[in-house]
Order: structure tokens, then sequence, then C-alpha cells
């Protein structure tokens, strides 16, 4: 009998099956394509014009190996967020800067603190460096600013996530209440405030930009607003101490060429945003219309998506699902107790939400045994 | 005074100071680019018109996410192979690829092993898991397999860093010396074979993939031969159990959705490969004998770049780099002792290394003070 090699105590100690299954998975089981693809809070509308037309013409360039100081486009990011080089880290998406915030303030045994069903791709990288979740159950289908900071207190978290606006809710707190909850943290608690959804909700939502505070990492992506989301690419922004504690073990050649040039290019065409910004509220209301047509409730959202209580239990709600997608609809729920009576619709092209309208009847009727 | 979130003991202890300098760092300090690029080991020739045309065409899908599985990737590179899509991992780069080995095998104080002035990033990613490096220096210009075999022994290594073809001196071990070695090593002990330049050398160099084997750990590149470093995409090739304790802990969502579309499209295109590999073998015999023109010696190369003996110590080298960057060639050096009496030229566009010709003359008579 041949020996191995040992894994580390702490990765020998993961699971080996992991949350991530992508539509293409699904496709690929099913052995067809969607039809609607309107279930990872992607932007069907896709990213500017000038950003693809930038892809295009630099794809012969890729040949030569990314900044790795990621210089450019943390100067049009420090420019669009006032603030400077200096406190801006770009990643390979946030779930990149999420494995390094892991990585960089978590030791293995250290509580860290999130809420139940949130951002499964936080709790992943939290295992992966060994610490222990505490969760917090959302209140009203919010997170709760007040459990998540009792939470922190009596867990004595070096790290606490807050999502705002929030997935999979799609709910999310006005800036005075995040700041309140800022002030009340302990100063040796870090927060990340995923804002991966920040350019689709209110304004009044988003905190102003303080640097000077040591214990706070914004979080901004390409993927949401920006239709980016297949360059992999997101920044973090913090008091630069804390930025440059992310050099210490990031992989300084992760984020594409191609990512780099692309981000630079999305930031500059702010116009182009407001149009998403736009049609993603347009999308929201036709999605709400379908679910309350169907005699559903939707939840107010502030993101991309439109998350729907189907009125009933966890398995109800997920038989709403499967019928959705044995009807060529790719979309997802919550799971977790309490937000799992929910379905998540992400918003499409109108051909996409027609095909949404027109399937959810039949799905909702098969899920009700009709 | 404001406390602040504690740094994890592994990363409170690690240098702020990183090892990444790109040419584009350099030029924005000179204030103007290179005429030269000719550094960084990258393909000049870039990658195949079929790749170009591909990633154009796809540009404006990037609001997708990537598929997590980069399952189509796998398929190809598996084929290409000739192993099971099992026996295959994705990553960002073949460096994103070493933070994973990194954090799968060493556990903080354990030594690894690699060869004194081989590969920095997988230094860096070593002391990102708090590991300790015990380093061999070069035999004649080649990595010291008896030596790597003794340290791994004496140290009880867990894991030991091998490139072969070898970055910086460009030297190589026939497959049945590689053979012997991972035959001699304990089986507990992680081998990384870093192949990056595996199609660049002599077919001879490579020894038949064995995936039964579960303590070698093949890696692959798309950075190299086929002229994509920007896109950054690896993969490595293992036994199907030690791939799947990847899926433990990488970011599954790390490499973008254009790295997989002209991963799988560049490995469809071979006859260009042959293309570029003849080229590089050119530009290896028109580096050679520039070198040579000019007194210097050539090391025999396996790789896309030719390392040169200036024929006396390192600060001389040091001074025949710094004339070149001065006049606007990118190059780089080896740095350690035995291996610093040497520059490292990358081959390049004809009109690269025309610059280089008339530019090293002019180079070395500063570093001789004429």
């Amino acid at each position: 009998m041949r020996q191995r090699p040992a894994l580390s105590p702490i990765i020998a100690a993961l699971p080996s099956t992991v949350p991530f299954v992508g539509p293409e998975a699904q496709e690929r089981e099913r052995g067809r394509a969607f039809r609607a693809r309107i279930g990872a809070n992607e932007s069907s509308f896709g990213p500017s014009p000038r950003v693809i037309a930038r892809m295009e013409r630099v794809a012969r360039d890729q040949w030569m190996y990314c900044d790795p100081d990621n210089y450019e486009l943390k100067v049009a990011a420090a420019a669009h967020h006032d603030v400077a080089v200096e406190n801006v880290v770009v990643g390979e998406g946030i779930d990149g800067l999420l494995s390094l915030v892991a990585r960089m303030y978590v030791a293995p045994g250290d509580a860290v603190v999130t809420s139940l069903g949130a951002y499964p791709t936080f709790n992943f990288h939290i295992a992966g460096v060994g610490g222990r979740l505490a969760t917090v159950p959302y209140e009203n289908d919010r997170e709760s600013l007040d459990g998540l900071l009792e939470a922190v207190v009596k867990e004595r978290a070096p790290l606490v996530y807050l999502s705002n606006p929030d997935n999979p809710m799609g709910s999310w707190w006005e800036a005075k209440e995040v700041i309140r909850f800022i002030e009340a943290l302990p100063e040796t608690t870090m927060l990340v405030l995923d804002e991966a959804y920040g350019e689709l909700g209110p304004a009044s939502a988003l905190p102003a930009i303080d640097i000077s505070r040591p214990n706070v990492i914004r979080m901004r992506t390409f993927s949401k607003a920006y239709g980016l989301a297949g360059i992999r690419c997101g920044y973090a922004i913090a008091e630069a101490e804390v930025i440059r504690d992310f050099e210490k073990i990031r992989n300084h050649y992760g984020v594409s060429r191609m990512a780099q040039i692309a981000g630079v290019e999305a930031l500059a065409d702010q116009a182009y945003l407001e149009t998403v910004v736009a049609r993603v509220a347009a999308g929201r209301r036709r999605i709400a219309d379908i679910a309350e047509q169907n005699g559903l409730k939707p939840l107010a959202s502030a993101t991309n998506f439109v998350t729907i209580d189907c009125g009933h239990d966890g398995p109800f709600a997920l038989k709403v699902l499967q019928g959705l997608l044995s009807r060529d609809v790719f979309i997802r729920k919550p799971m977790a107790p309490g937000l799992d009576r929910c379905i998540r619709v992400s918003v499409g092209l109108d051909h996409e939400l027609d095909v949404f309208a027109w399937e959810l009847p039949g799905a909702l009727a098969a899920a009700r045994g009709n």
C-alpha cells in the first residue's frame, strides 16, 4: 500500500463537496440549454459598448502579462471613489478578495460572524482557513445589524460580513444605520462590507467612504451593474495599511490583463451605467408584476434581482424552483430556514422575462400538485 | 489611539515588500516605454490567430460568469494529455495553483525544498502559509536533483519544487533523470513539477504522464508557448484524489470566462504552436549569436529565453542589466549567488532582438567602465 503526501490539518478537515454549481453544469446534466438565464444575478444587458470595443481591440495583446500592480485600474477606481491609489486593491472578483481577507484576519478556530443564509462563498473561504462560523438569522428578510453586533461581541470575532444591499434577499439598510453599526463595532473587529450591488440600489444605502477607519473593507465588483461577471474583477477600498497587508499574500498576477483594461473602460462610461441602472429598475418592476399576477409576494429589492415569497414553506418554493428549471428557466433560491420560502429571479432581457412570465403559472400549478 | 484588527499570526510575520515588479511599473518610473519587451519570458509572437478571433467574438459575452468547473477547458486539456477530466484542475496561472498547493501541503513551520534562485513566486506562496524554505544551490547551472532529494529527506519536507525546463537558467534534465528523482522521493513528499516551458524544449525532457502516482503534480500554462500570459490561466495534472483536494479551497470563479475559452481554442491549434516553437528556437540561436559576438557565453536553453553568462561577477552582470534597461531594453537577471553572473533575455520579435543587438555593446562597455 502506497503512502500519500498528507494534507495540512486545516485542509484535511474540509469537505470535498463544494457549493458551486453553475448553470453550465446544470445544462450539461440536463442535456439542453436554458431559455432564460436569470439565476446568477448577472447583467443580461452586458457591458458598455465602449468596453466591448476595447476588449476586442486588445484581444491580440494578451501575450503580455498583466500589470501586477493593477495600477491603471486602481487609479481609475480611486478617482471614481475620491480616495487615493493607496486605498484600493484589485482582486479576482470579490470572491478572490474574500479568500485573502479570510487568510489575513482569521486564525484557525476563530469565530467569524455572518448572517444565516448570506453569501456562501464567504463561508467557504472562512472554512478554508479553519475559521468557525457564527451565524445570525435574518430579521424581516434583512440582515440583523443588532444581531450581528451582539454575535461579534459574544464571540470576540475578528471578522464580520455584511452585504448591503443584501444577497439573496435584495433588502438593504440605509447608510445611517450601517454607520451606526460600524461605530458600534469593536475596533479590533474587521468588517467586510460587500457592496457588490451598490450601484443598483438607492444612493442613500451607501455610507460615505471613510478610509481613515482601519476596520472596514468596502468591496465593489464589475460583475453586477457593469456587466462583466466573466472577467473576474473586483476591488476593495480601505485604509492604506489594510490595503498594504493584502500585498503580502495576494496573487499579484491573478487579475487578467483584459480584466484590468475592461475595468478602466467600464468606470469611464458612467452614462452607460445609468442606462443599466434604469433598465434594472424596470426589470425589477416587471418581475414584481409577474409575481403579483401569480399571487406571489415580491420583496422590495435594491439589487438586480427580485426575491419572491412563494407564500408557503421551503419545500414548496423548492418545487417552484424545480418546476422552472425543468421548464428551461434558470433561477436560484435561498436555502436557509426562514428565507427558503422564496425564489430569486435576476433581471434579464425582455424575452427572458417573457419566458419566466409564461412558465411561472405551470411551475406553480405543478408545485401545488394541480 | 485607535486599535486595529489584528492580522493572523502568519500574515503579521510577513514582509510588506513583495518581489513583483512588472515592466509597466518600470516604465511608469522611467517615464517612457521600453523599445524591446524581452524580460518576462512572454511570447512576443502572441496567441494563435484562431484564439484572437475567438476572443474578439466572445468579448460581448463576458457578462456571464465563467463556468466554475472550467469544464470545457479541463476536457480539452485532458484529451491533449491523454488523461481523464478528473486528473485536471485549472487555476489563475501556475501562480494561482502554487498558492493552493502551499495551503494544501504546508503547515506552519514545515520545511519546503526548492533551488536557491528558482521561481520566487513559489517562495512567496510558501512564506504566505508560514512555511520555511530549505534551498539547494544549482549545480552547473542546473537544479541539483541529488541535492533536492537530500534536502527533502533531511528536512522531512512535505513539498518540493522542481522546474523542468528551468527558469531562470533555461537548463533541463532528461525525462529519465526526472523519473529517477521521482522514484527516489519519499512517497509522503509532494513534488510540484513546474513545466511552464514544457512545450519549448526537447520532448525527451518530459516524462510520460503517470496519474497513478499520488505525489506528483505537473503544471502547465498558457502563458509561455501559447502566448497568453495576460489571460492568467494554467492547469495542473495529477492523480484524481489530489485534484479533488484542490476543490476544497480554490476560488471556483477565479479563472475568467475569456481565459477558459481562449485556452480551449489554443489547445486546438497545435499547428500554430509548432510554428511558435520553431520561431522560439530561431530566436534562441539569434540571442546566442548576439551574445557570442559580444564575447559572452550563452547557456543552452530549453525555454523561450537565453541566459547569458557575462563572464564576471554579479555586480558586473547587474551593471549590464542596468545599462540595457537605461537603453530601453527590458530584460531580467538571476540574483542568486552563482547564477547572478548572468542576464536573461527572452526571445522577442526580430525588431526587438535588433534593438538588443544594437544596445548590448554599449551596455557592456559602460559596465566595463569604458
